[in-house]
């Protein structure tokens, strides 16, 4: 059950110079699954990430943050590695000895130090995990390291997703083309069992030390952290994006001519990418747009669009194609902002002008708030008449689909 | 479906003296249903409230903070109105005109000032009040006038409530009884269409001016601001408490001796009430309490039992009877404490210690926890471990039928 979301296609995906994958079946949680992930960068490759705020975060979320910090921009992270099935989360000192042990002999076999791999695992939480399983096993997905694997790559890193979910873009720039290509899992931001948002981005351009922490941070905040199915945060969200440097443009500062262009493209792929999450979410029937506008900070905005997608009656609302727009109006209301004057509030369900300056508007027939509502594609337009911040997120239905997957995942 | 809510007996709600209830079916929004409850007060009684924080606040709460805020503490609060079936929220001006010409019409049958009436509505929002149907019946409702109506006052101000909430308290002090009654509505927090929790509670102690409304914050705070079924803040909470001053018991100040007996009764019958509209939550199956302690404050214990009562995760997990413990781990990971040590935190679920020191108990197993999860009435109990603050929120678990019920209701 996944709304309007397309399987991506294998010759879509393009090679990422100095970017390869490998992958392999450990067993970790399921036999003949893939579920072990190895990816490797040039050396020189620049590497970013953005990890989850959850204070129970964990251990390869702690090592990776470490390394990174250590690595990132000294060109020198070298490899990654993911594994499903097992999330390594609650799992205390063992926990950090486990991930730690899976980048040590990784580095063994690629002849790197443990300090230049970041580990990702996602999966069940609180349990051991496997750790034989992957070590024996990363040989293989060594072997199978090539710079075509991406629809490869995003099957073995699926928990409950339905779908892979890979997308590229290109983007023409004065210096010639850069490639970018991303994957990503989530199926609900959240798994039943605290598995997690991953999301990888590999790109052919070189970028400047420094450059690339503050762009990832933007772009995670225009969609990985604007999408949301339940509002439940994981333990291991993490977003990385990497550049090998191996195309012909350089991008030596923000003020570099290429840099909007690239960072445009990088922003398209990444809501690309975090939108197939929401698509894919768990019992999701509609694909909801929340876009609120004349805010005076982007802040607030945020306040608002979360209070609205998070709220159970208006999703419940939505599942039952019902235009019931108080839920909406109250959501509106208890966001946080406290000197809000209602009386300045405007809200559109797709083309059509429900509520005018805080009250329903005169001229609202409920049978053209029947008729979007019946659509798969929703967008709910709020202005808030204040400002001129805005900000846009994305969510779908709370369905029964969505309970039954929820209540019955261990059961 | 209720979780162990016996209906209330006529017999036991007692009269509180200097209190009067009358009822009237005004045909608001169906038919032969008790809809119109007018509430009467003796010369002198002191009355407090405590309003929903929504910005979109209903015409009647604007109306009756201005009312309580010019009156409340002269003792010249002597009536209230509440209407169902109709919420006269999103209405504007109009609203605030039907509000206010409600109070006129009960002042015109009482021979007061409008200004000495509380007027509240519930039910559907967005909708005119249907004003001729209120002012034709109120002389019914005054006829009807009665200290022992307390049964047909909680039937009165049902919405989607499946039975009526309603409880009596006497406790004795060193200057005689104290008798205190109060009745509520919620059936969900909110009501699918943005109805109400309603809560009004009377005694026949005397407060002298400005004790009340403190004490009426704190036991807010304490009771129906610590229950949540959804998260969803209505337009139109209200929490009225009235003290008539006519029993032997007269309270001058806080460290009058009886003030700590009668508020600790009150606490007490506001969470009695407080708790029914939990195990009347919208398709709840369990109740459930969730004690936080060992916070720095009660605002960061809040915190945490907030984000475990709203995660649909953790109520899915409930439903379920699934003790899927990551799920509670992760939710007091996101609730926001920035510098929280997880490696402090423990968890237990019932009598069961399920996560000790921030990982899973060597000592758990899972049958253990399924146990507990079986039954009905589940205390989760988490202690933070970097201080004394605590704080006990109520909440119920998340099932099909809420969807159901949240997604049927209009259509």
């Amino acid at each position: 059950m996944t709304v309007n979301l397309p399987l991506p296609q294998k010759d879509q995906l393009k090679p990422v110079k100095g970017f390869q994958m490998g992958i392999a079946q450990a067993g970790i949680k399921k036999a003949n699954r893939k579920d072990l992930l190895v990816m490797t960068l040039v050396p020189g490759s620049q590497v970013a990430g953005v990890f989850t705020l959850n204070r129970f975060c964990a251990a390869p979320v702690q090592v990776c943050r470490e390394h990174l910090a250590q690595n990132g921009e000294r060109g020198e992270i070298l490899a990654l590695v993911v594994n499903t099935g097992n999330a390594n989360a609650g799992t205390g000192e063992q926990g950090m000895k486990d991930a730690l042990a899976t980048c040590k002999a990784l580095a063994q076999d690629l002849k790197l130090n443990p300090e230049q791999i970041l580990p990702f695992s996602t999966g069940v939480i609180l349990e051991p995990l496997p750790i034989e399983k992957i070590i024996n096993n990363l040989p293989k997905a060594v072997a199978d390291l090539d710079e075509d694997h991406w629809l490869d790559a995003a099957q073995a890193i699926m928990t409950t997703d339905t779908q892979p979910k890979a997308s590229s873009v290109t983007v023409q720039t004065s210096s010639g083309p850069v490639t970018m290509t991303g994957i990503c899992k989530g199926a609900g931001m959240i798994h039943p069992n605290m598995a997690t948002m991953l999301g990888f981005i590999a790109m052919d351009a070189g970028f400047a030390p420094g450059l690339l922490a503050a762009l990832t941070r933007e772009v995670a905040d225009l969609s990985f952290n604007a999408i949301t199915i339940d509002g439940d945060t994981s333990t291991n969200d993490s977003f990385i994006v990497m550049a090998t440097g191996q195309a012909t443009v350089d991008i030596q500062s923000v003020d570099d001519e290429n840099y909007s262009l690239v960072r445009k493209a990088l922003i398209t792929l990444a809501q690309q990418l975090a939108k197939m999450i929401v698509r894919d979410g768990e019992g999701a029937t509609k694909f909801i747009t929340i876009n609120v506008g004349g805010g005076k900070t982007v802040q607030e905005c945020r306040l608002v669009a979360e209070a609205v997608a998070h709220s159970p009656l208006v999703k419940t609302a939505f599942f039952a194609s019902d235009p019931n727009l108080g839920r909406i109006l109250a959501a509106i209301g208890y966001a946080g902002i406290a000197d809000l004057d209602v009386n300045q509030v405007q809200m559109w369900l797709g083309d059509v002008w429900v509520a005018k300056d805080g009250g329903r508007n005169p001229d609202y027939q409920e049978a053209d708030g029947q008729r979007v509502m019946q659509t798969s594609e929703i967008t709910v337009k709020i202005d808030l008449g204040r400002g001129s911040a805005q900000q846009t997120m994305w969510t779908c239905d709370l369905s029964h689909e969505y309970v039954s997957i929820n209540a019955d995942y261990r059961s």
